[in-house]
């Protein structure tokens, strides 16, 4: 069945509140759209854990903290709601830019902490915005749970503080990254690589599984580190943003392996940025 | 019938979703406590709109940009409980700060524009503290209505941005302020005042009423603020925050009298600060 695709908060409430009083729970998926397996997998979750399922399709122009990647962020409605239909997915939540973010707009929810360095370091602003439009769908779809990709563990991290520092009513799931079979995690921006980065990108993910068995051997961090470095610009990427080791719980930066941790990279093949992170087993 | 007092976060939400489940709707009125009549009055209206009523009590440091005027702000929960007592109160949601902010707490909630100017201009910080609790407050209780004063009118201003621009589903009711026979708007920091200080305090209602008659009538706005500033001084005020007249919908400062507005002032007597506003009719 062909999911009902709404565009008024207005609608979107009325239709839930049918759900409810069906019985019925709620489970959100928020998407910026140009959906892949990844996604799926997220509603995927939803549905096994009995909710009915609304996903939604926002490209949320206050979190790009660059104009350009705004500008080439893939859309296509019609192809992510033929993705989803097949699903069973209940509402495709699908508001424009003026019903998100009426006249005079001006309210900001921002998270230290866990927001800073990383990402947050080199995309100024882009985890105000994040936290900003997710306290939003969350609120709009008043959902009993929403579901996340750990490829954004850090947006994740910086979700589930503002969730439990704001007493926001919803349970929040984080899922496993899905892979290509090369390793490449799963990204809407993977479509905009040349046929030379797609066959240079799963490098990303082999660098940093290799520097996680090193640094889980024992060796040392910092040096693990500057190796994967290199390996990653050997391989052809142009630029690296970021490669740290972080400890799992609250992202503050370990120059030691000396509890839970992940390690984490950005970086870019010509101006498409990558991002993927990894877990450190402890011994 | 006296209220329960609840110390969780966990039991206020049980309460509440036992008051759903008898098929109530819940009102909610935030206070810091030292409560008066205008609290009552809250109450009443919150009553009399047919909810079950919780009054949340909480002093919120965060709110507070002098340490001082934290320490100083009047504490008597028993007496307060006493007060809500006869009116039907069902719940009193009484946290302690920990409760409120547990550890690693690092979310902002704040509101550009309405909350610039006036006391967002000498209090720094406030408005943020106020809009984060407050979304706090509204999204522990679940509420479907909320009560404020109109005395606090910028922070009604603020919290009702933010539960648009966030979309929390609640009501947000603005009261009439309540005053004493002289036309002193009730306040908690009212039994802060020295014997002469409560004397002179009621001339900065005087004060203002005089100035919005004065600006009605068609006089220079400027000089009829200057004006109203000299007589505070005058009457034995120490020294005036702001006197201002600003748009009663957004607040933004007016030069001139040519649309819906409101005087607003904050005087202090000796060192306690009174603020109070009037509206400014058309003709």
């Amino acid at each position: 069945m062909k999911p009902v695709i709404v565009r008024t908060i207005d609608e979107l409430r009325e239709r839930v509140r049918g759900l409810r009083k069906q019985g019925h729970t709620v489970g959100l998926v928020p998407t910026m759209g140009a959906l892949h397996a990844g996604h799926l997998s997220l509603v995927q979750a939803a549905k096994a854990d009995g909710h009915k399922v609304i996903v939604s399709i926002f490209v949320n122009p206050t979190q790009f903290n660059d104009p350009k990647d705004l500008d080439k962020y893939p859309r296509d409605e019609a192809a992510d709601v033929a993705l989803l239909a097949p699903l069973g997915v209940d509402i495709v939540w699908a508001p424009d830019v003026d019903e998100m973010y009426a006249d005079g707009f001006s309210t900001t929810v921002s998270v230290s902490g866990v927001s800073e360095g990383l990402c947050g370091a080199t995309r100024p602003g882009h985890f105000d915005g994040v936290a900003t439009v997710v306290t939003k769908l969350l609120l709009q779809a008043q959902a009993d749970a929403a579901y996340f990709g750990q490829k954004d563990f850090q947006q994740l991290a910086v979700i589930n503080r503002f969730v439990t520092d704001l007493n926001i009513p919803v349970e929040i799931v984080g899922c496993p990254i899905l892979r290509e079979d090369d390793g490449l995690a799963m990204s809407s921006r993977n479509v905009r690589l040349s046929e030379t980065g797609r066959k240079t990108a799963p490098a990303l993910f082999l660098a940093l599984s290799k520097a996680a068995e090193d640094i889980e051997s024992g060796n040392d961090v910092t040096r693990v580190l500057a190796h994967a470095s290199k390996s990653l610009l050997e391989a052809g990427f142009t630029s690296i943003d970021y490669l740290e080791l972080r400890a799992s719980d609250n992202l503050s930066p370990m120059a030691q392996f000396d509890r839970p941790a992940r390690l984490f990279a950005a970086a870019f093949l010509g101006d498409v940025r990558l991002i993927d992170n990894v877990v450190v087993k402890g011994r």
